[in-house]
């Protein structure tokens, strides 16, 4: 096996030439620097290195196991959680006035990342304590939010995301878990809810449940739901657990992958209710619960990019390894197959993409930051329109490049990748949820296209597709070496600007021919946005942030990023703009036939 | 789950409309009809309803075992391989010398299609035995013919292919076993042979392993390797099994798909050796195995078909049973999730996919029954020619096609999809091997670009190519319902031209260039032979083949083919003809950086 490394070279580049950290810091009135920063980021990698990466095979084969009530982790998970916490890790992001360290989005961004990479399954954990966190702090009140944070932030309690029931998927209107009022203030749940990941184990000495149900006059559908605390432990006086609450998992799901993170199917209320306390206001639950969706899709797609950037590290490895036969155009034999022109084209392939999700991720996440803490609040309002439009093209698209780049991590395996102890199959069944839970491809989509293109008359989309065009013009006339890409960036701007104006003018009309290419446009915005990370990485190294080889790095990713993927965007196009008429044109009864 | 229905709709329209069945047989002296070669199909339904779908489950669940030297087979597998032994299906294409029942290529090929999909981990074990039947048919003395073909016809014994050594896969010329002439005539091989499908089980009293090994004397190389037969238990005098021979499964295989195929790491002569008996000429193995290949490559293109029927099936099944939310553009609540708009994007892409596959594959069977038994020389020549072009396409392009169709099944399951008990997630695991085993994609594209388009200069390529835009430019002229499509597939050709005159141009001067977009151009021609077969499908349908309901499924699916496949063709060329400049320019060691 490998050994997991975070891409030290990559964020050294990106923190300092293309999206310098120091000044955004400083306008964000953050306390860090970027020195700083990058010292976190290697004691990340230290911990990853000695304690996660190493792990994350057992995790696999061992699973997670329910018996008589109590969820088992794999051998090592609690002593790993516990380093994880005492290391400070869990609470980087969040407020001081709760314990936590009130680091950069952009920092903890780049930790996750390493998290991810060396061990979905062993983040995920702390990934769902951390939507619960934002929630709270977002919609509780003075008084839960001291009984709670605290303890989340350290990690001695974990908190879960209770939305889905088996009637309930993409579609949390049809909720039916019941929240009935109490005398004292509380609430009674009971329902069944399904998929919820870390929905019980024994690594913390209490969960929080955040719960959306719905109270007994609540109107039907969406606009009825309501969101609760639901403990594992009822909470004493004192705010150390007491008695179980009457919430247990009465099954855990046995999935493709990422075996080690418990999904559970959770029973509240099999007696007497499950005391729960209201989060926000009552019928706002679906509101509230989306703050957490929106943390929770930036972090799915930043897992994307996680688990694709560890599969590569890992068929990189195999590559030099791997000595087979006389290769094309190469004198001698017994080299590595690394010098294999389609090895090269895969391994291209995976690294280019990685590197434009890398930098997409930074900027975001950075736009977070703004989005948080800019001096203005026009500056503030600026960023969070941005953070909204790119968070569905974040999760969608790294998500689907995660399939396909872990995909080829096992093809350079060759017959090695199909056999699970070569350990290429993990990654690529590990990814493959990313691109259903916290919303498929499709509602990310659906959301791109209605809410954050068609709802604003596309103004939002202009705004960002003119900066793309202004780089790719700057570029046309600019340095020699920056020319042919700044002509397909623009060729790829003129594509997706075709497309939205389309889109506009039929979204009306005929929204069921703009939502069959609404993935396509998700994938287009992908393409088109990772183009621009790709052009602002080859600026900055022309501009003399590279040289010699690594210069050479980066002028030839970029490249193989406009010759290989960026030509689809005329494609797509085309796709979009057909407008789907095959497909409801195709007669249902002909399907099976 | 869904239960596995065969593709009567399709294949009917098939073997009718578009390729008649009655006329091809007729043309290869065939005493088979088309109204028995149906029957026959439908009895093969009746067989995988019964016994083999049911299994496919539990293959999975149980996998096989390694105890005290005996490979065990999942629960049921035993009574099912008799029963497919008793009902004949084991030699339907096989001579009658043999006890075979010679039954055309096509009618094969629409079997296997049924096996694999029903049961891909069981059927692997009768391909195998097929691929060593046609091996022996071609190479073997008449004397070890007599011996050998009646029992694996029969099913009684089973066949083997090994080739696979730790430190030679890909690149056969390492193959290291050695084979020692014996006094008696036989050798005796010694070595480790891994990824040995079937390489041991109780299914059959004999099992026959092919195995490629080298002479004390031979050239160092692919030329010096030379094929022998070993069984398992040393065949008597009067020819039934006796003693063990000296060649033993040591491990199986703990793989991420097809659980119920035993991979075995075969170990022959861990003492005196392994006897085995020469197959053709010494130092011609290699030659001689490339039968096995070329069959074995035809079938794996067929399995990749075959299971993405059967995650297409589940799929639509799914979709029609879920309920689901309000959905865009349609009235009322609780619609299945069929009616999502992306819902029916995934469903079409992958029917109309298949149609191509299934229409390209009777294709390519039909010309082999025709390289073998039609009239003239002449004919026989140029049906070989096709195969030899085509088979590539097929492997390759099937494969590919394959990952993506059981990927888009489990997403259309969304959140259950990633739950094995779904039954969608098997299909997606078992498909991966695909694309890899027989070759890999690079192989086969190497295969295409090298062997089967430069070598002759383009001749059998632009041959081909002709008869497409033929094809385009009768339906341009032609009903008004194809001229958009011919349209479409008369540009799909022209890049799929000026790729080649590109390739052809460039090849011998930087083979490299040329190579690196190997996997692109065998998926620009699995896009064109696809459109084709559209286009057959939609003239025969616009000619009075189908009508109402069922020709407008026919014509929803070309029409899709277009706007959504055929439509990445120009990206494609471009991608190729940019000769990979990137690949070599990356600098090695920035790999990991």
């Amino acid at each position: 096996m490998s050994q997991y490394h975070a891409p030290m070279h990559d964020i050294d580049f990106l923190t300092t030439a293309v999206f310098p950290l120091d000044p955004h810091l400083q306008g964000c009135g953050s306390a860090l620097d970027a020195g700083l920063a990058r010292s976190v980021v290697l004691e990340a990698e230290k911990f990853a290195q000695g304690l996660l990466d190493p792990l994350n095979r057992i995790g696999d084969q061992q699973g997670c196991r329910l018996h008589d009530g109590t969820v088992s982790t794999p051998a090592g998970w609690q002593q790993a959680y516990l380093a994880f916490c005492e290391g400070g890790w869990n609470g980087l992001r969040q407020p001081e006035q709760y314990g936590g360290q009130a680091l950069s989005c952009v920092l903890a961004t780049l930790t996750e990342e390493i998290w991810h990479a060396s061990n979905p399954s062993f983040a995920l954990c702390s990934m769902l304590t951390s939507g619960a966190i934002e929630t709270l702090l977002h919609s509780a009140t003075p008084a839960l939010k001291d009984l709670l944070l605290p303890r989340l932030i350290s990690g001695e309690w974990t908190g879960t995301m209770n939305l889905t029931e088996p009637a309930a998927g993409s579609d949390l209107a049809a909720v039916r878990t019941r929240a009935m009022p109490s005398d004292d203030g509380s609430y009674a749940i009971s329902g069944q809810k399904i998929f919820i990941t870390y929905g019980d184990h024994e690594l913390a000495s209490n969960i929080i449940h955040l719960v959306l149900a719905r109270t007994p006059d609540a109107p039907a559908g969406a606009r009825g739901l309501s969101l609760f605390a639901v403990p594992k432990f009822l909470i004493q006086d004192d705010g150390s657990p007491g008695e179980r609450n009457d919430v247990h998992c009465s099954a855990l799901e046995h999935k493709l992958g990422i075996h080690a993170s418990p999904t559970a199917v959770m029973q509240f209320g099999a007696g007497p209710g499950a005391t729960g306390y209201l989060v926000g206001e009552l019928n706002e639950g679906l509101k509230n619960m989306f703050v957490m969706m929106n943390e929770a899709r930036h972090a799915v797609g930043n897992q994307g990019l996680a688990i694709a950037e560890r599969a590569f590290q890992h068929a990189v490895w195999y590559a030099r390894e791997r000595v087979q036969g006389k290769i094309v155009g190469e004198e001698g034999a017994q080299l590595p197959i690394l010098r294999h022109p389609d090895v090269r084209r895969l391994l291209l392939g995976m690294k280019s993409r990685i590197e434009s999700m890398r930098a997409l991720g930074v900027y975001l996440s950075m736009q977070k930051d703004l989005a948080r803490a800019a001096a203005s609040p026009e500056a503030r309002s600026r960023a969070q329109a941005r953070v909204d439009l790119l968070i569905p093209v974040m999760k969608g698209w790294f998500t689907e490049a995660a399939q396909r780049i872990t995909y080829d991590a096992v093809q350079v395996f060759g017959g090695m990748g199909y056999i699970e102890e070569s350990g290429a199959a993990q990654y690529y069944r590990d990814a493959r949820i990313l691109t259903i839970y916290e919303g498929t491809t499709a509602i990310q989509a659906n959301d791109l296209l209605g809410r954050k293109t068609v709802r604003d008359g596309g103004a939002q989309a202009q705004l960002l597709l003119d900066e793309i065009s202004q780089q790719a013009e700057a570029m046309l006339a600019g340095a020699a070496g920056a020319r042919e890409f700044g002509r397909s960036l623009q060729q790829g701007c003129a594509h997706l600007r075709a497309t939205i104006v389309w889109l506009l003018a039929c979204h009306e009309a005929d929204p069921r021919a703009t939502h069959a290419g609404a993935v396509s446009y998700l994938e287009l915005w992908g393409l088109v946005t990772g183009a621009w990370m790709q052009g602002l990485r080859l600026r900055a190294a022309l501009d003399g942030a590279a040289e010699g080889a690594a210069l050479q790095a980066i002028q030839a990713s970029a490249r193989f990023y406009a010759e290989n993927l960026l030509v689809q965007a005329s494609a797509l196009r085309q796709s979009i703009c057909a407008g789907g008429c095959a497909i409801d044109a195709f007669p249902d009864d002909y399907w099976a036939r």
